[in-house]
């Protein structure tokens, strides 16, 4: 193997290691944001949702999504990867598709069956993620041949992930005691807030190998473009906590901890489409609109669509992949509206939006429709209550 | 330097700063899983043996190992390493050797005395843990000779820290409360699971520097094996951590949360030495068998042999690194037993398990009988009920 | 780009990802060492910190350090930084500038405003910290002209951070309940040693990048001078923590595990200058005299200056990282007091010590005194007794 080719290897290995930490970055951000009798729980699923997906995407996922593709729509299935040359691929997709999955997990966390969540996470990294994700990233895909440009993907997996937390929330139902009879929405902190921000700040750092790996080489000027990537990144998660906090600090009075720790996360989610299309003036302006739209949705998907969202999934990952992948037909340096590319590329990354959020809703309706008849979706109302560690692990996080 | 020995030593440092990470992991599992009284003492005792493994390694240990074999028993002794050329060989030794000390301050918690811990620490990355390692990773070594397979150490690092954790076990006897008077065991609850998940997640980032760092080079065609040992390390940890729970599941009539979390690092322990040896199906298969086996010698110890082992270490790093360097003579591809390659290799490993485990199981016995003669390897009854952190160290972890 | 200048370009954005997940680590030890009611505001200091100082670097910061230098005293002011090729400069220095304000954040916890904070903190990253960096770091500083030695930062970084967080915690006073009428100090424990702990690994970890990553190269023979200062680093912080751990237990009677935490952190701020101009023996006495200092200097600043600086920042930063430097002038293997060099070295250092020193002091005691005038800097007496947590933010941390 020639040097370019091990110095591309070496750099897509070590940013998958910072995507895998990811998983622990998510287990903390949503333990940290829920109850502490469902803490238990919460790691469970983000351990579990990453296990079977790695088996999955081992076993056929990634062949949907990279395998020869059939018509644009799927790649051609094939069981069990061994393709020496391309273990490091197959290591890079897994935590990405892992990704995808575990987004769905806070969603519904403090209410749902962990058996059926274990069969609605392996449904989604053997078969929703991979076919959607084969429009964009396999080079035969539809979307990719149109041009739609989502580089580590803001839509292809914050978005079906989000989408996915949408659906799966308003099945599920809220939480006991989440909206009262006049339909009024209560907070229900989260038990460590600490656990949330050391989480963020590993998702952070994730996002390091999330982005900029997704070049998927380093030598030549790839290194260039890499760099690049980290700046831009850095720069749109850093604009998203500063532009979320001020708008709470405008609407509550007071800047809030949590909303500005998802205003990192929003940023962020925001400039992975376009990392690598937009120079860092366009970073900045896609973290200052993600950080600011967070807030709202948040505040509007609680309030008024009465949906029990407990960590802001489905804004952070869902509003703001769609948002941060249609704004790169604005900021996009090469095609973008406001550098003289006309509505074109925004039609496009529109399509793709569009196309891939109705992918991943109807998909994951079917799927828990599928589940909620054979099995539930929610614990009992004595096993809510009393907390989902003890009924459904038998045994409590915090003793003495 | 030319481009490969850089590459190849850039690979090393990178893995290295993985592997010392797992200092971390290691702490927050051992703490997790432990009381909140014994906190800081956890704390006191990783973040010693880091310490002086640090200096004794440098100092005196890498020369035992890494020195010119003498009959292959031992390394040409040589005091305060300065070869400007190894350093990040120094630094990487460093980082395992202090791993194997590590594991042992799990599985004697919360009631040896502190002093005590430091002279066996000291003795372990100075001397055990540097002359069993000679025999296999010093090229004159009499198991490398043999043709043994530990390619990152199942055997070298995980069993020699687990059967020195048994000896250590049973020499310390019991936390007070453990057993009852008809024999019976009682479960002493960890104090928060959540250090203890976070802790796996590190200790997992971190064998992506374990296993694939061994390799020591990263050049030409390296990269297509590291690549490889990346996937076999990953689905083994996977499969071990479902494998756990579907038994937990079964027998307890729930998934538990600490044998699911042990479950993962019995896969990774177990598929330590073959990583590199076999494919991504017989790393299934190591996993697999790891992870049943975790949970049925974590009872059988408990129960049985009635060692108290708060961490399950004598399990995951003891029995499991034991079974997955047996399971290289079955799985390898080059020589296993079920790829057409007799008992021979078979004969080989098992050599290598029972020499090094007795080397293990001897000098520390040897080393922890002398320190109870000289100092006592028990805190009074009273420290122990009232916690150490309080008596050894002056004061509490947790405080308003 | 070629193949050297790629591995160089990798290895400090490696590397400056782990400097930046030294943010976490920060948080961390500030947030565990300080009390549970004010824990939120110590998230929301150290994220906006690295929030702030990621725009004011690049919009102004980065020129004022890195730019031609006027007279040697500052770089030529150019607002926002798009050197496509210089990218990765952008993200490494961003990074190490966050980290010179983080750590004032540390020394005022628990009784200062936040808006007074975020203005101190946006004017460290955009001049107080680039004008005196530009002193030593960019080619033409007149400090770099006298030939003073600071690698990595011992002084730049740290020293500014800590005689800045002396003249802030002077400012803002003590905590209240800190001091008695009689001029007595009490301590007032942290929440959760245990997060300080993790802080410390992560801080630890994160040195790999922070010193290694100065080379800024990786190529040819900056390998061996890289794999050189990993050695020396870690040597420091292991025998730093060995020497305070034994300095408590000899004055404390017990070995104190918070001394430790900062004995490591004297260890690695100490080397920091020198680590690649010592020998593994010069690193290890740096790192002895910096643990044995930190804690006579943490107990002299606390008693007999009684200024309440709740984690030590003053203590670990300033007076470790000015005498770090200090020391490179007595073991700098050319030109070192000890290796033949006489007092030459040892007076440029003392130089650069001192001139930035006053810098630090003078500066941030300006800043300071206008915020006091224009909003004052501390929160009310019962904003101070509820926590900052609950008054400017909020809400709690921790909840059920």
């Amino acid at each position: 193997m020639d040097t370019n080719a091990v110095l591309d290897l070496m750099w897509v290995l070590i940013c998958g290691i910072l995507v895998f930490f990811m998983q622990a970055g998510f287990t903390l951000v949503e333990a940290g944001f829920t109850r502490s009798k469902n803490t238990g729980n919460i790691i469970m699923k983000n351990l579990m949702d990453f296990c079977i997906g790695s088996i999955a995407f081992w076993v056929l996922g990634y062949s949907l999504m990279y395998g020869d593709s059939i018509s644009g729509f799927i790649g051609t299935p094939s069981l069990i990867f061994d393709t020496a040359a391309d273990m490091h691929s197959l290591f890079f997709q897994t935590v990405f598709a892992a990704t995808a999955a575990t987004i769905v997990s806070g969603a519904i966390a403090e209410r749902t069956k962990f058996t059926t969540y274990l069969f609605f996470s392996l449904l989604m990294t053997l078969v929703i993620y991979p076919i959607s994700g084969s429009w964009v990233w396999n080079s035969g895909g539809w979307l990719a041949q149109m041009g739609f440009t989502d580089f580590a993907g803001s839509t292809v997996v914050h978005s079906v992930g989000g989408w996915a937390s949408l659906v799966a929330a308003a099945m599920v139902g809220p939480r006991i005691g989440k909206y009262n009879a006049d339909g009024t929405s209560n907070a229900i902190p989260g038990h460590n807030i600490m656990l949330g921000a050391l989480g963020v700040f590993i998702l952070w750092m994730g996002w390091f190998g999330f982005n900029p790996g997704s070049q998927l080489a380093i030598s030549g000027d790839n290194a260039i473009a890499v760099a690049g990537i980290f700046i831009t990144t850095n720069l749109a998660g850093a604009v998203g906590a500063i532009a979320a906090m001020f708008v709470t600090w405008i609407i509550y009075k007071k800047p809030d901890i949590s909303m500005t720790l998802n205003g990192v996360l929003a940023g962020l989610v925001g400039v992975t489409a376009g990392c690598a299309a937009v120079d860092t003036v366009g970073a900045f302006f896609i973290g200052l609109i993600c950080g600011i739209a967070v807030v709202f949705s948040i505040e509007f998907i609680d309030k008024k669509l009465k949906i029990d969202d407990p960590v802001g999934a489905v804004s952070v990952h869902g509003v703001c992949g769609a948002l941060g992948t249609l704004l790169v037909g604005i900021f996009a340096t090469d095609g973008g509206l406001l550098y003289g590319g006309g509505f074109e590329k925004l039609g496009v990354q529109a399509t793709g939006v569009v196309a891939i959020g109705a992918w991943a809703i109807v998909t994951s309706f079917i799927v828990l429709f599928v589940l909620k008849k054979l099995m539930g979706l929610r614990v009992t109302k004595e096993e809510e209550i009393d907390g989902l560690d003890i009924h459904e692990h038998g045994s409590n996080v915090y003793n003495d």
